[in-house]
């Protein structure tokens, strides 16, 4: 069992690496290599199997080739141009999502052995003309270059697993909160920060109002829904690969609340309110409320509560990183 | 006004150049040139303004650049790989239906007038996961290639007029019969060559039974959609700019009968009836039945009967021809 992750060095491809490393088995079978591959190589936590960081731009056709000549038996894709980085430049997020996916999924086939794919698609396929409560099965409308490549990449990866060229899984993630590191160019990027950095005690700016709606869920539940993911039968999943994923619904005023209970009053009083016209531009364009009902008969969870997911991250994140 | 049609040497390409070359007006502005583009330079009708052929590959981003070095008001891309063709071919169909419609959006958007861009996809864009009857909003899940690179298409599409790159419009087209000329890869090719080979006193065979459920639409019909969806405000689509056509619902048994009503019935006693498996598997994956209310809204029309179909396929392709 050879397994890559793409996006290897970011916060999700480091922690899904942490968790197979833990369970040293993927789909009832011993992990025998793990590779993970990024824009720059990334950093290999010790695993009790050998692990390789490998630089791999995912726009460039020749180096996924490269990174893919020995075949994978399940490859999680989670290599993108973040939602910000691609509205500000079309030209970078088609490179790196579509093309980007495009390379892979062509060198998954080429390798002929119908490897797992996982591919980590957004909610923000979501927007424009669908209902205001996303059920499943309304036609995507993305509102963003991000959400468009994303969608983009599950038709893809629907087709070639019709066609039997990969047998892919394609998964909706809420925004997943709290993110730990820094703040990137997502448009969401508040949507951890806000929380992340006040605990820690720095000041951080809402761009929105209180009463906004996130649909959201921890890093634990994420990993714990990738690895899902490719555990089950891929025909479980049916003629369409890609699902929403379940999340937890609350505005930013009861995400802080939750906070203020594990963690005190302080960080709240951390948190500054200048509205943002051009991050309300790209997730008032999103969905706060999902009834994601295909993902979870098919086994897919969520939080308990945003307090859980306070405590995991100050378990996680801070106790290991101090 | 400047024009262009790529897969301008097709039926539908030739027939929307003659039907412009009538009205000699788009977006009620006199046309002042009107290019084809095909993979080979089309044949140019008589028209009242200049007509040029030009020979152009869309999967070459080059050619499309040269094709577009100088701007155009609005252009009607028809340029396509088939359903039966890209269900053989995957990477022909991803060169000319996705990278084509790349390349062509992003000439369109170099040239930077923000052009009409009229999109014909296709009905190919349902099946699968979707009800059985198509109402608009529901999640495209096609079953083929050639309906997954079509709705890639209209993404970008969305994408890039969302963005003021273009002004798209997207058309999702039944079936168009009865296509005049020979049969071609398309799946549906049967759909018109039961049709206009026996009414020409040729034998044909009908791949499918006679209660199969055919959602299709006249050439006359279509043309004048194409050119009512290029005159519209493009706001009046909203945030999609893609839609499913209007059609006729009608089965193969009920078609042949308006046939028999119209032209006698010696054409019907030339339809032999031996399944193919490879036509079923893939028009079965398509949907008979659709209610296109957006489209309606937005003043697109229908056929009254196929009978009507009859009468003008005799009066335009085959009296016209002899």
């Amino acid at each position: 069992m050879r397994v890559l992750i793409t996006g290897g060095g970011g916060f999700l491809g480091q922690k899904l690496a942490c968790a197979l490393g833990q369970s040293g088995r993927l789909r009832g079978q011993k992990i025998a290599a793990l590779t993970l591959a990024d824009i720059a190589a990334p950093a290999c936590p010790d695993m009790p199997f050998p692990v390789t960081g490998v630089a791999c731009n995912v726009a460039a056709a020749g180096d996924v080739q490269t990174l893919m000549a020995q075949p994978f038996d399940v490859i999680f894709h989670l290599a993108a141009i973040v939602s910000g980085q691609a509205e500000a430049d079309f030209d970078l997020g088609l490179q790196v999502n579509l093309f980007g996916t495009l390379h892979l999924l062509q060198a998954a086939r080429a390798a002929g052995n119908c490897p797992v794919v996982v591919y980590a698609s957004s909610i923000a396929a979501h927007g424009g003309e669908e209902p205001e409560v996303i059920v499943d099965g309304v036609e995507l409308n993305p509102q963003t270059s991000y959400g468009t490549q994303k969608v983009m990449g599950e038709l893809l990866l629907n087709d070639m697993s019709r066609r039997g060229m990969v047998d892919g899984r394609g998964l909706r993630l809420p925004t997943v909160s709290i993110r730990p590191g820094r703040a990137n160019a997502a448009a969401s990027s508040f949507m951890s920060s806000i929380f992340r950095d006040t605990m820690q005690g720095d000041t951080s700016n809402c761009p929105v109002a209180k009463d906004y709606p996130i649909y959201h869920t921890a890093p634990r539940t994420v990993i714990a829904n990738l690895i899902h993911a490719a555990n089950l039968d891929g025909a479980a999943f049916g003629p369409n690969r890609c699902i929403n994923l379940p999340g937890r619904s609350d505005t930013v005023a009861e995400m802080i609340a939750a906070m203020t209970c594990v963690a005190g009053a302080e960080p709240a009083n951390r948190i500054t309110w200048n509205p943002d016209p051009t991050i309300q531009a790209i997730v008032k364009g999103w969905r706060g409320h999902v009834r994601p009902e295909k993902a979870q008969r098919l086994g897919f969870v969520t939080d308990a509560s945003f307090a859980d997911t306070v405590r995991w991250f100050l378990a996680d994140d801070i106790a290991k990183a101090s």
